[in-house]
């Protein structure tokens, strides 16, 4: 090993979400490589990402690469579906340390799931109208269907805590209907809000339908990539969620309390960045 | 007239918000002052604004306000309740051009409305989590009772087009339930997007409660400011839309499709502006 690699090896990986969706991934890294300190950026001030334009997620996506890059991390994890969609291309363009997002994982998963060939994939107005899910499914399973439908509410619902709720079921109904008859037997829940609806989204689809979720697949994905590099972090140093590190571009306060529900620790007290400066 | 005023009263007034809702208010505008040009701002690239802090929605509504200036307005209406209510105290110090903000005048017309005594308000989180509408009717009438509820769904409803829909009933049932056994007589509409929702909104909380919509008030508040400063428009010169000038920070062309079916033009065209960089 490098002086350089085992500089990198200790140095802490970045994730990033335009909100608080991401967390569900750092559980997941958290628990898969418990070796790891995380810096996590959340853009509360600006979320959500999910109807905004390719330009306007680049440009925020670029900025927070920046801000995680002048804290030293040692890879970075685009945590959100719609800046993976939109902006992993250009960012890895730009860098010079790995770089991975939720999509190509949870794609993998779902062209190795299928037994049909039909993939269902659900997300935000960008993640689906950029048929990015459909570009890497077709590498890994060149004659898989895939049929793509944007559910913008969902993510409200999650926010405003309707995760078991008869008009969460209406819309869920509303939205899954036409995937439920075109015979699909894989559905990609690509976007970090919906797991937290999986009950609900898996109830209407059948036990027929296998439900993938991406950020299980990333934070393994990471790890081999992490391997791969050479900069796997080989000490499990860390004993407390002290070396985790959180920031966000509005108010922290308000995060710090959704964060400590979400990854069920007490201890998180994240930082407000003025992510434009960056 | 002096020279400077002959001036200022041929300039635009500039009217902003956090995305598309304004235009509710550059639809009365219009209506009750068809000699004015606007230029219009919605801060489509960081909407919504009303579940974030204080302190970023001053920062975006001071960058959006130097903006304006910088188009030579002469005048400027928030056309944003969340951002009129966290954010139109300071704008007021830090310039010396008239500005308004919706809460004022809706608060007015409600305190002069009721009957009994007794008003609702309903808005973001951001919007009745300030009291701001509150302060404003008991300098009206200093005995009014004000029970503020947010709504935090009406917004992404809307914007999802469901205005007649058993969904949104099911969701304004549950917010206003609460309202309409505290017994008020007069209900504020204290977010733009909602006069969209008014038949809905009316159904539930039933006839004998007047639902007051700050929009047209604004307007009338507005043409009142311009007259006292001396520099409401005299010539009624424009006669098509080419003179209003529409600006947003995410795709203008989404905004434009949005715009020219809400002002009922279709000669809209918006242009994209670096709002960060003001």
């Amino acid at each position: 090993m490098t002086d350089r690699k085992r500089m990198s090896a200790s140095a802490p990986i970045g994730v990033f979400d335009s909100g608080v969706g991401g967390l569900t991934v750092v559980r997941e890294i958290m628990s898969q490589i418990p070796s790891e300190r995380i810096v996590y950026f959340g853009d509360t001030a600006r979320v959500p990402y999910g109807g905004k334009s390719k330009e306007t997620i680049t440009m925020y996506s670029e900025q927070i690469v920046r801000f995680l890059l002048q804290q030293g991390v040692k890879a970075i994890v685009v945590a959100c579906n719609t800046a993976s969609a939109y902006a992993l291309d250009t960012l890895e363009k730009e860098i010079d340390i790995p770089i991975i997002g939720v999509v190509k994982p949870g794609a993998k998963t779902a062209a190795e799931t299928t037994k049909n060939g039909r993939i269902g994939i659900i997300g935000t107005e960008g993640t689906v109208g950029s048929r990015i899910y459909e570009k890497y499914i077709s590498k890994v399973a060149p004659n898989a269907q895939v049929v793509g439908k944007a559910c913008p509410l969902f993510c409200p619902l999650v926010e405003e805590g309707l995760l078991d709720d008869p008009v969460t079921d209406e819309i869920a109904r509303r939205y899954l209907e036409g995937l439920k008859g075109s015979g699909i037997d894989t559905l990609i829940l690509g976007c970090t809000h919906y797991p937290l609806i999986r009950t609900t989204i898996g109830r209407i689809m059948g036990e027929n339908v296998t439900l993938v979720n991406p950020a299980w697949e990333t934070a393994h994905a990471l790890k081999d990539l992490l391997s791969e590099e050479g900069i796997l972090n080989p000490e499990a140093t860390h004993e407390s969620l002290l070396e985790h590190r959180f920031y966000v571009s509005d108010s922290a306060e308000k995060f710090s309390r959704f964060a400590n529900t979400a990854l069920k620790y007490e201890n998180i007290f994240a930082k407000t960045v003025r992510i434009e400066e960056y």
